[in-house]
């Protein structure tokens, strides 16, 4: 008696989810302490002690004003958040990438997840297409069909997992509605640099004229500010006039269970307005109706805070430097939390296992829509990185890599 | 360039939010002391002080404890959401109302709006139909087009307003996939009596055999602790074996804006455990991903706790009298916080714009699929209905109404 599109559903479950769960098993059986579970991106940094000092300072004010309903803490607002914390964020982006927003180009949205839905929800129609680059954040696949839409997957390069351009180029078609970026980029943690952006807007530029069309670029960026050895975090909205960004504080504060992140549409966007009137009423009929209250007013007190980018980053070196040793080969990140390691052995299937007989629990590549490789989640705790290199040795040996002595 | 289903909702927006929005302009223009906002179901009493507690306790834990790992306040969790939560929400309701619910019964979900659509998305195939009970929560139609299922109005009695059960018993067909029922119900505060609910599951299990259909009783139950008179509180899945329950803390608490409600699908219901696997991917795959961490856990420290129900039937009594007396004629609420009001014109708009002149906000009974009558939300401070009281008064005397005076 449940859907068809359900049932379907059930057969493709997400392989992060499912690693995660069986990553839970394993440590329930062994202990936390014996697992390696790289599987998901669940930040290991507290949230900024910011945070919960506005939390808790909006709980006090709510007290000593709320009776009076002068001051409204977890109420109904605007299906697009609170006008002051919109504002806060446009002057926010407006001091830090010189953009021009202001509240009315801003949305606050349910997480990135509830950001891309309320997009979508607005913009795609069935039939319609979405490029995604693989590798890519397998959760675009459902997303787009919610709303009958098809997802088509442009190439990477394999020697800097950047979008093959060429084959990028040959997969616009007039049905193609949206582009999505995600840089700094879940699995591989390549960002993409000023250049690619450039080369990526000028054939979307190009493919708008030869078809007479708008094509919106969504940019998916929960990892702008996660980026390391001098990068700089970068905002899309200067290459391309048709990008819309998705943007959650899940990673840069640590809230991923909370949801709450926002969409903002530039004034120069074509139908701006009723890109942002479709999200509004998308926010409230998918059942969103508006992100959670509290948060709103949390995060805008907080939007100069980060979380440890120390701490990823003695991850990130610790990781790859001890596996590329041990002879694997792998992407090195230059931004988000994730390790891209290549297969050593025929298939993922096999690695993945064997892994799991060291209790290293990754998720295969193929989930991101890229056979062949697996990614780490290292959003773990150093001891958890640290006490797994000795279980990733077992199992380099296992594969008999060679080592890397240099 | 946006999507043609996006268009259409321009149209047909929510009445509600065009009325809340009107009122906020008028409340600019004129003064909030002077405009008599009776739009939107904004509960006016603060959350319990216990839910302020509980969020300063937990964010408190979480810095004492989060560093080691072992408290997590704000991460990702289960879609489902935190066992223990869900635990505590099952052995409340066991308590409460003798189910025999477990943590995995539960789906915490983003409100009941959230909670709703994912319970579409897991039942319903695109043609399906679903029951709706006159007049009713006009989101419903925006929730069931998310997933091309066609909403079928069941026709009240005008005389309490419980549903007409012949219109309904023949509106039952073999695509019927879900009858929702509302109560105490928005917008008209009558309470669905345990004789009534009877006859409602009595007409549903004889279809079903007719049909040899599975069909869901869908009970959304926002406004389950707001009863008056000494009405009691129930609870849907005693009566009918496919009941599925959608509650939202809004009202009870006082929480609405921060989005946090649940699913619960008891064990005997058709495909129980296909359901809540469906309901867990729904909430995933629609970008929820899952209902807000922190208030997870602080509406699990709360559940015993109410929000101040005296204070509505202060307003409730104040309005109704105060209405009646001056000739117009109310549905006497029993439970929520609506008052139902006949149109004592040829037509609504020329009451909805009467009222305004006098600068009272009232939404049009015909976005609740009952054309003739008016919803006045008087979740409102006591000032603002003691206030309007003159001001319905010069209403009345526009349009000739002859007083009760009794």
């Amino acid at each position: 008696m449940i859907s068809r599109k359900i049932k379907e559903a059930f057969l493709g479950s997400s392989a992060i989810r499912a690693m995660f769960v069986e990553g839970r098993e394993m440590a329930e059986k062994y202990g936390a302490d014996n697992v390696y579970d790289f599987s998901l991106g669940n930040p290991a940094t507290p949230a900024p002690a910011a945070v919960g000092r506005a939390i808790c300072g909006l709980v006090k004010e709510a007290e000593e004003n709320g009776a009076a309903g002068s001051f409204q803490l977890h109420g109904y607002m605007e299906n697009a958040g609170y006008v002051k914390v919109r504002k806060a964020i446009a002057e926010n982006l407006n001091m830090r990438f010189g953009t021009d927003f202001d509240s009315e180009n801003i949305v606050m949205t349910v997480g990135a997840a509830g950001g891309i839905n309320i997009i979508f929800k607005t913009i795609l129609d069935p039939g319609d297409e979405v490029i995604v680059f693989a590798p890519y954040f397998g959760e675009y696949r459902q997303y787009a069909a919610n709303f009958d839409a098809r997802i088509v997957e442009a190439a990477p390069d394999l020697t800097d997992f950047l979008p093959d351009l060429t084959d990028f180029a040959s997969k616009i078609t007039p049905h193609t509605k949206a582009v999505i970026v995600n840089t700094p980029n879940n699995p591989t943690g390549v960002i993409y640099k000023p250049d690619a952006m450039r080369k990526i807007a000028s054939i979307l530029e190009e493919k708008q004229k030869e078809y007479h069309t708008d094509i919106y670029l969504i940019s998916d960026e929960p990892y702008r500010e996660l980026v390391y050895d001098g990068n700089q975090e970068d905002f899309l909205t200067g290459y391309y006039r048709n990008t819309i960004v998705s943007y959650s504080f899940s990673k840069s504060l640590s809230l991923p269970g909370e949801r709450i992140g926002y969409v903002a549409v530039p004034r120069e966007a074509a139908d701006a307005a009723d890109l942002i009137r479709g999200l509004e009423i998308s926010n409230r009929t998918l059942g969103f109706v508006n992100a959670p209250s509290l948060m709103q007013k949390a995060v805008a007190e907080c939007l100069d805070e980060k979380t440890d980018i120390a701490f990823y980053d003695e991850n990130r070196k610790l990781l790859y430097d001890g596996l590329t040793k041990l002879g694997f080969s792998c992407v090195k990140p230059e931004g988000a939390f994730y390790l891209w390691v290549k297969v050593p052995t025929a298939d993922e299937e096999t690695f993945v296992n064997a892994g799991k007989k060291y209790h290293i629990i990754m998720v295969k590549g193929s989930a991101f829509g890229c056979a062949g490789y697996v990614r780490l989640a290292y959003c773990v705790s150093h001891e958890t990185v640290k006490n797994s290199l000795p279980a990733f040795e077992k199992l380099a040996e296992e594969l008999h890599l060679s080592k890397n002595e240099e």
